[in-house]
């Protein structure tokens, strides 16, 4: 253990297990370490601080280490400013560039922190003027100021509040096992203080929303005022369409069960006749859309965006085709979001996982605990995850908000 | 092809796929076919005939095929009479004993056709007097008349009936993008009517629907007469008993969703109370137990048989801790059972799957697939398949059969 | 019944379970019918006749009824020309175009019987000139030729060939419990027998395949010639490149299994390092990129299609991020394909199904059954299930094909 | 907050995120806490050592906090003997017993603080002379005396050891997409480690095994020596015996992968066939088993329990019906284990981790996630969930403990 460093990092590090993180990030990579002060906090409110001794075997295996160190808080006691380069290519950064997690992060700069904004993980830092901007690696241009290196860059983690309500209370396990009533409750409290918080709220929602008859209780949900943003695929709205037009999904009829004859084209017909009246906002104006959940978001005008998949049929005139263009179009619409809920889609649920910082909620739905998982994995303490049937769980969640 | 025999079918033969099967099964055994007599049921009534040259290598060959080809109604033109040999041992059959499945069967003796009483899968055939019995091989005792060999023997596969209304409108397809809802109204048809033709109602029912917070639905299905006939394992009336002594289900309190202090150790607690009252009976008889599934199965008179298994705690008094008695039991009571509903227990269902005739219809109730496609695997068309959560299916199924 | 009509058929109607689907098909949706010939195929060689009279209550029952029997096979035993109108708006159909099923399919036009070109689902039949093709309706302009209606229109579907050898002979169940290395053996050798053809193999694969540690033995199989095609997404050339460049996988070390530090960096860098050489092709050609799939598909000339998604990183200089342009490009190198094999992508796999003729066979690897599921779904007797890991998969492939 | 106390607890309290459970659970509870001292280990080995103060609104509610911090490793800080009554009635305890969790637990008698022996969870503790002992509720007996309410009592909670090598390095995430190869590799050395310190290892096994192939490298491992005990049930012995009698699994033909003629009835065959034996072991020396799981751990002296369940056929004469009788056949074969490795049976999987104290590491492998989830539920950082193909685990496990 030839090469050592200070580390100093505060706030809730036992309720939030940065400090068992740290101890683990150090020992699992081969170091050692020193704890030269630690004061607890007395009670729940008060911070702890740490100060902390890294060895490790050599100089790169301590910068990597301390690298490691970084998203879990830990900061050098003296600290130096971030390092920036200029970048000499569009849409790529420096090969040191910093590559950001999606926890608010503060960069050093003239002796001063800095915050960041737009932050979200795996973009680049640029300075723009006095600010500090998170980018996208094809967002970039020659000559824009991208940080390096890991000098004067401190993450601020998401401490996992145990007061703030409904969201700590809910258990992080991915189960089947357990009651959903009591979990709709919560959400659609957390709906309502976002909504009485000023902020909005966003549902990412797959077709399997319409197949499991989910969609008469989510187009109930946009009428009463929750659903700020929709975010989706084509397929959704194809399906939607195709319910509106023909009461039927993927050819089954919703009512009766039962695939109903010529239904498997019905998909089709419902592309064409929106597309023929020139898309969903056309067809809802011409009277040829005059129910469903697409209905609903034009005359409640919900920020909607359908992103293109290679899976989709037609598509819908709507649809972005281009997936920069609706990565871009998603982003701008989760501004001011409060809380996220993903319907039944791993594609644009971790689509929108990957734009968000790393305290707005999602919750995420799905009757595949796989699915749960690989969204949860995301984030950690920022996503519950709920097992069970999107219909019926769209069905109890109207039943509270947006009762008939 | 050295050695041909012919045998005949008649029935349903093209809308229960049987003729498909007695194609598909000569010719996956290596065998080849001449079809010497069709004759096509003309309207949706009337059944098929057919006449079948069968030919194979060599004898040994042909004699499998043959057997391959009972179970899809094929028995030879000219037939002989059954062979009947006596067991030498007790809880042994003689080696080449018939081994039955769990469609309607019939031996020959005597030059006639005998029906098989106490049809089931996976039995030995005995001759008993003037009858003739499915035996259960460690049910045999030295002396026992059993049939061998394939001679004699024939077996009339349930027809697929599409005119027999719900159940075969309902999809076979394990998918959990389905509208639940309509499925729900179907079974509760089908339970209705069961009732109504005078016959009795099983669920088999895992402890999931007491984590789930179905019990209080299920509960109410139990007032209202809809389970005849209840089979599960020790977990559920433990966990029952949880529920109504301390309001948890695996010391997870169901109203608030948070695990409660000293939780964990409900399940054993509530295990000694009802043990020391002296069981579930004496213990709703002391005003011990006064709510639940167990409760409402006790005041109901309902038929409850609850199997242990390797992994029980305690085990409740009533527990039936040797298999081979819980499985008379189970037998015993799915006697005139007109529909069985299994609620999230592989283990349970399965062993009640191996009990049941073809013509009992079984509806499973799983959050994951692979549960519902096991079960659907053992009786084909017998089986439908909801992959659904099981505590919101239960508040549906109970608000249209036993509203509040 | 007021209205009737006569429809026939032919082919291995009772093996391909045709004849069941008509029947049922008539009785689901309320009709009637009477068998006026049926002339049984006597051996499996032979084909079958059907002439049937279908009845239904009125004549928009019955047209109904004759479109759900199209698919089936059926087509009016007096046959008229097809219908055909001139589209007027580019990107749409007439509201009664006909839309195709991926099953050979054929027109009749002056009295003749047009086989359709290109056959895919979901698409308009165009005719130019002479000839009748597939189009998707996004393809059409205005004053194109499409086919309306229901009549002179004929499906042939794809008679399941209990000859064709291993394919037919592999189990259509959706299980985990299943003896993978049986399969692994049998789709080696279709592999085999496809590239004797003369025809090519094309694979879809997602970023598991590297994960699970597949990478190294995909890389084998190209290598020795066996993927003609690749079809893949952003990720799968994103972790692969990260695995060439760190050893790493999301970060995890694939030989220690343990996460490195700075490894959640790592696939952000990859894309960095490759996008400033250029793009793959560049990577490879520069000496930056020397091993992986991606390295392979280069210097094996794989015709290689990386088709964008909402959830892409990056993304690569060579991902086509319109999704319209992906599905030509995807579509374009699927032609002469003998095989496909999709690798643990539901959204690829989906895509890929949409755009395949009836007769091209599909092997879905994944170890989730319900995507398993969700693609056979889809193509009936044209899908193989395996639900294992997809590493080990690859690991037992390789070593039958490609062995070090 | 009007009722408080004071806890002591030391050990690795960071690491094993003990700390974080302590704060947690008073504030999820709804108490309050202030740290009174708190000396941190200053590196990896040192141990923390805490004084907490806990408040809450009144005796009892502090009570019921005190017990929720007692499998925590907190203790009064003043303690007092435990609290011993006397049963009163066979096969039940006092109402306030104390029920075991499976960690190591002392209890103070006369000043002293005793070990408990057999330790294992949801029992209660009984004074035997000198010694306490973990007995299970139906094993009391009138006059045994019982500990009871929570004074006296101490748990000392297994400590995360990030230094005990591979255990703790391989991921304790619930994932399939991960390189199994590498997992193979480690827990192929545990078990060199186990046999190497003279400890035992079991297997515990579901057909599953059979049926994806695994039995032969399973026999492989049996003969190698790597399996001591086998713990299982019915299923896993028939369909081995099948295997060895008709080389078939459920009627497959495991080299072919298809059914064949009359395969249906060979595990019934084979049933047959062993118990006119006499048994299992009967038939390997009548030379009547000749191969398979179960002949090798006949011929190996493998300590193999075969425990009965409800969906059981035959059952073989082997199996021990009695679920009491297996519960302590299991129990005693696990003695002086030192890791369990459960193959693709949830049933039997959890009914040996309710007798396990959390010292001895448990590996779980299936094919099914929520499998793993569920078993690594009951007890957090001792199991390790491997999400893969069975069949190919065990082809890859033989392949570097015994190959051919």
């Amino acid at each position: 253990m030839q090469s050592s460093a200070t580390v100093v990092a505060e706030g809730h590090l036992i309720d939030s297990q940065l400090l068992t993180g740290i101890f683990d990030t150090v020992i699992e990579r081969g170091g050692a370490f020193e704890v030269l002060r630690f004061d607890i906090g007395r009670t729940n409110d008060e911070f702890s601080r740490l100060a902390l001794k890294v060895s490790a075997a050599d100089d790169s295996a301590l910068a990597a280490l301390l690298e490691a160190l970084i998203p879990l808080g830990c900061h050098a006691a003296h600290e130096h400013d971030a390092i920036v380069r200029d970048t000499d290519r569009d849409g790529t950064a420096p090969e040191d560039f910093y590559s950001t997690t999606n926890q608010r992060t503060q960069i050093r700069i003239g002796g001063h922190w800095l915050d960041v904004d737009r932050q979200r993980m795996d973009a680049a830092i640029v300075l723009v003027g006095e600010r500090a901007v998170c980018r996208k690696l094809r967002d970039l241009r020659a000559g824009d100021r991208v940080v390096c290196g890991l000098g004067g860059i401190r993450v601020l983690p998401e401490f996992r509040d145990r007061d703030r309500g409904d969201f700590s209370f809910m258990s992080n396990d991915v189960s089947s096992e357990r009651r959903v009533e009591v979990s709709v409750t919560r959400i659609a409290r957390m709906m309502t203080d976002v909504k009485a918080a000023g902020r909005r709220i966003a549902f990412v929602a797959g077709p399997v929303v319409v197949h499991t008859g989910g969609a008469r209780y989510f187009a109930r949900l946009v009428r009463a005022g929750f659903v700020d943003v929709l975010l989706a695929g084509n397929a959704l709205a194809v399906h939607d369409a195709e319910l509106a037009l023909f009461n039927t999904s993927l050819g089954v009829d919703l009512d009766a069960g039962a695939p109903v004859s010529g239904g498997h084209r019905h998909h089709m017909r419902a592309i064409n006749i929106v597309n023929r009246a020139g898309g969903i906002r056309a067809a809802v104006d011409a009277g040829v859309l005059t129910s469903g959940v697409m209905f609903e978001c034009v005359r409640g005008s919900v920020d909607t965006v359908l992103a293109g998949s290679i899976r989709d049929d037609g598509p819908l005139l709507d649809t972005i085709t281009d997936i920069i263009d609706a990565q871009n179009r998603y982003t701008e619409a989760l501004a001011n979001v409060g809380i996220v809920v993903v319907l039944s889609t791993m594609l644009h649920g971790i689509g929108v996982g990957n734009m968000l910082p790393a305290w707005v909620p999602v919750v995420c739905v799905d009757i595949n605990p796989a699915v749960v998982t690989k969204l949860a994995d995301r984030g950690s303490s920022q996503t519950i995850g709920l097992v069970t049937d999107v219909g019926l769980f769209l069905h109890q969640l109207a039943a509270q908000l947006a009762p008939e």
